[in-house]
């Protein structure tokens, strides 16, 4: 019966909602088992409608932050036994948005612990890789209006992150977003016009002397994969469903 | 302000995850969405290892009744919020299980109503196609064993259930688990062989009166749907989606 009482992982979803269920999916995909029980206990909450936009937000074009949601999402959590939770949106994790969120869980609900998912994947990338320095990302036209991936990488800590210039963070964001071709339309198969953009666009950022390439959107994973590429290949959502792992029941940890 | 106060949809998954993922799937796959927030809210609870095998239990292998469990788990969606909620299990809604689950919630927990999919589906047959008789189902062979879609299709009723043979039950088993081809370990792409294996099985339904086919496991959906049959094909864990969208938020129901 001790199984019974291992800590619950938690999963504030709703931004976007397939988001939240690759996120769990993640859960799922990395976890080892022999059997359903095996699998590790998680809470996914979907309340989008509690979470404004995030860009906006971050653009001012919309006044709440969308923080107090966030939070309310993990009071939630918290109130059915959570115990570490993730949020399963890149541009969430932008500091206007992140830092009042945390200061208010920690003070509010100071047993239950969020796990930032971009400072993991910096973290995974500074302990596996430390002498990386040039790191491609691909992402939506929100993120990287968002710079929220500036606020982890830090050029201070020998960061240098490439974009696609302004055409190509177009052509990123209509493979994922088009509803002729993009992934969100069309996942299960991809189509290949939506995977040939993203190819296209990570060799250029190659070209430009990007040494490995982040999926800073939980759709790319959909559509390509390391398999594609002979440099490394992060997943920030594949990257905090191990370490949530890892905090919970490390011994069903699977091994990459 | 009005939408953040809809009715919260609750999943008790973890019976098997990969159930309640395609659950919490279904919910999304059927809502009319402008944008993210537009979705109806939900909270997936996935604690498999508080709910034994209900096959098992109902075989008499096992002592405790998952009932408990999924009772623990729906206390924990009750608490969370969740006005209504379904169990992603075809198994679970054994009345054995069932029953005494129902029998806890009611007693300690009324403000939750908990829907029953193999009822919800049987109704929605009963209310869509009056006249229907012979409906064949593809199941695991714990679904056969426990014979849980008699409880719900029952003879009295007008409903005559139709199962492929022993050997054609086994087959379908294997193109749900086999490690080689089975569609739990290859769902995306689905291999032919699997698929092969269950229109194989459901033609010979056909063949022997079946006037419709219930897919009686959320694996089934990946790999064969309405396209392949000119006869009905119901998908129960599709149907308590769109119920429980229905009960929340009716305006937000895809059209069919």
């Amino acid at each position: 019966m001790k199984e019974k009482r291992s800590p619950l992982i938690g999963i504030i979803g709703g931004v976007g909602p397939y988001a939240g269920l690759d996120f769990f999916r993640n859960i799922l995909n990395n976890t080892v088992t022999s059997c359903d029980q095996d699998h590790v206990g998680t809470v996914l909450i979907s309340c989008p409608a509690l979470i404004p936009d995030r860009t906006n937000y971050l653009l001012d074009e919309e006044t709440e932050n969308p923080a107090f949601g966030m939070f309310e999402c993990a009071n939630q959590l918290a109130v059915a036994g959570v115990k570490y939770a993730g949020v399963a949106c890149n541009t969430a994790h932008a500091k206007r948005i992140f830092e009042p969120f945390t200061a208010m869980v920690r003070e509010k609900i100071p047993h239950l612990e969020i796990i930032n998912m971009l400072e993991t994947c910096m973290l995974y990338v500074k302990q596996n890789m430390p002498a990386l320095r040039n790191i491609g990302y691909l992402a939506t036209k929100g993120t990287y209006k968002s710079r929220v991936y500036h606020e982890y990488f830090r050029a201070e800590d020998g960061f240098s992150l490439m974009e696609p210039e302004v055409q190509g963070q177009e052509r990123i964001h209509e493979a994922i977003y088009s509803k002729e071709f993009g992934i969100k339309a069309y996942s299960d198969p991809v189509q290949t016009k939506a995977r040939s953009i993203l190819l296209y666009e990570t060799f250029k950022l190659f070209d430009r002397g990007a040494e490995a390439i982040i999926l800073g959107c939980t759709e790319l994973p959909l559509a390509v994969n390391s398999g594609d590429f002979l440099v490394p290949v992060f997943d920030p959502g594949k990257i905090i469903a191990r370490r949530l792992i890892e905090l919970t029941a490390p011994e069903k940890l699977r091994r990459e």
